[in-house]
């Protein structure tokens, strides 16, 4: 009964077709409901980007009002929430903990009415979920939502209780436009596959936060960010890396697994960073993080002239969230704030043309073993 | 870029190998690690069906002992996770989602070491979050759980507040062990993809709930019970069957997509639905429920000699569950509980070898899309 392929990670494997998003590793492009990544990024407020990967088109002025105010309605969370997410910082949880236990109980004191109001649900509560948790995790309380702000600037305004400067809400745009979505990555796929059930959204956004939240798929820019820390607080940023390389380890944030060349997320990251470091954050952490950049790659290409190493998405990732005033505990939490919006897209599309998900494996254990009882093994 | 196969559904796409449980639909065979159903089904206890399923073998009396022992230590809810599902009740919630909410947080207040603790945390918590549920949402205070009561018999007494009879405890734990594990099914499926990323099973487990709450998936025992209670009432089986089947109208409680047989989890049961009634429950509505199967598969044998139709899981399912005393709007929640066995033996397998599951999409929307602002729109 082995005598079949096993597709372990199902790397090869097409499970689905999709309008949302397309990956062309070797040309190092990555399309966005049919916007190339720069096309898109720079431009577009986040809730523009939601309505174009659930619609596959961008809203028209009067769509957009409506779909700002529809998010913004679904913004406050409830009293229960509220107090499970308190006594999750009782306990200290880590935020992405924290997010699940959120998002599996998002619909305690709010009414929805089919998917897309799951989604657009789903969408608003992520980021008061996450400022909520963090304010309370450090002693504060919570800063309520403020309907007059854009998705990004109100969780940017929920975290501090300060509205941010424009800088630094078209930094956080950039960003959740950048890593929206990216294929059929693990916790999207994840999420297609519970929803694929014919369950609701949040049943499979909370499977997606869940999977999210592994070291395998979440990411590492956390760890990117104490490295530049460190390097900017001792200032020799070619010491650190002759080191690291002398040594045989990796730099963090360089390099993908789908990416030959570029990522373009990084190349995006980056733009947007350096945007953002000329009003904004502070300049010569930015000139650190690009001497890391020059140095890593000048080195890597001497030393290792077959690897074609540049940036990832994680190394601006990094270099951005931390200048707008992120702190890196909810690196991964303001991951899923984007993402979202690929899940619920891919959740969409699932249930527009539904097949159950559900494979097969080859068993390789025991057969007809007899039972015995306890007191005979 | 869609020359490829799409392999909707993965339906015949192999991704593990297992230990946990085979399927032959033509044969009609269901193997629970090494053990054919009807060897195990009506010997083991539950705990000893999760030791073998995360095991591959049966414990020893030393071993289950410490076994159940470690799961009744698990069993207590947080008051956080209380508060929560006196919320959940507040609402109306409906009990899945109730035990969404509750598997999300199931974390509060407990320490757990790594993943085979956490799932031991899961298999206790599931009978006790399903159980103080119900409790409130029927305005009652919950029932805190007996340390020295078996898993099953102590899920009985936490809905009840009386300690169960044994042929009670029996039938349930029979039922448990005969849905405790089938193949790659969409929970399973969906657990194993979102532990695939290293995340904690904690997580898994609260995505394998939300797919398992789907239509397509959980099965329907609750309206295979309301159908026997109306044909019960109305004394008048034949005439049921027949006006059904000449409206065209299918039966509920017949027939399965994978066994082209009769299922053996129904056989299973049947059997342990006969003995159970022998000495509990309404002998009468047993009674009828055969009636039931024998005239259904009387008249479908006449009327359509083509189909192989007997009674599927779901029959029996609602015929023992209702005798021992679970109400229906905890059929699906019930199902839970036992699943979760096969759910965390699978989570446990796919850790033991992991490769992350990233399957690929084919995309086919639209391409080099030109930014327009929204004025332009």
């Amino acid at each position: 009964m082995t005598d079949q392929t096993i597709n372990e990670g199902l790397e090869n494997v097409i499970v689905a077709e999709t309008r949302r998003s397309y990956i062309d590793g070797d040309a190092g492009e990555l399309v966005i409901a049919g916007y190339p990544l720069a096309e898109l990024a720079e431009h577009a407020t986040f809730e523009e980007t939601v309505f174009l990967l659930w619609n596959d088109r961008l809203p028209t002025a009067e769509e957009l009002a409506s779909f700002r105010a529809d998010l913004a309605a679904y913004r406050d969370l409830s009293d229960a929430t509220l107090d499970l997410l308190r006594a999750a910082a009782a306990d200290d949880a880590d935020p992405m903990d924290a997010l699940r236990m959120g998002v599996a109980a998002a619909t305690l004191g709010h009414e929805t009415d089919g998917p897309e109001d799951e989604a657009r649900l789903l969408v608003a509560q992520l980021p008061t979920i996450v400022a909520a948790y963090w304010r309370l995790r450090n002693g504060n309380e919570p800063v309520a939502p403020d309907g007059d702000l854009s998705h990004a600037a109100n969780y940017l305004y929920m975290l501090t209780g300060e509205k941010p400067t424009d800088a630094e809400t078209r930094g956080l745009e950039t960003y959740l436009n950048s890593v929206v979505d990216h294929g059929l990555n693990a916790s999207t796929f994840s999420g297609r596959a519970i929803v694929s059930t014919e369950t609701d959204l949040v049943s499979a956004v909370t499977g997606a936060v869940g999977a999210l939240k592994g070291p395998l798929h979440g990411g590492a820019p956390g760890p990117v960010l104490d490295m530049l820390l460190d390097i900017h607080n001792s200032g020799d940023a070619a010491g650190y890396v002759e080191d690291k390389l002398d040594e045989g380890e990796r730099i963090m944030g360089f390099g993908h697994r789908v990416y030959n060349v570029r990522d373009p997320r990084a190349a995006v990251l980056s733009s947007a960073a350096e945007s953002f470091y000329e009003s904004g954050g502070e300049r010569a952490f930015f000139e650190t993080a690009k001497t890391v950049e020059t140095t890593t790659t000048d080195l890597l290409s001497e030393r290792r002239p077959d690897l074609s190493l540049a940036t990832n998405v994680e190394f601006y990732t990094a270099v951005l969230l931390h200048g707008i005033g992120i702190p890196s505990e909810l690196f991964t939490t303001t991951f899923a704030i984007a993402r979202v919006g690929g899940w619920t897209a891919h959740c969409l599309e699932q249930l527009d043309d539904n097949r159950i998900i559900r494979p097969r494996s080859a068993y390789v254990g025991g057969e007809n073993r007899e039972w015995q009882p306890v007191e005979e093994r």
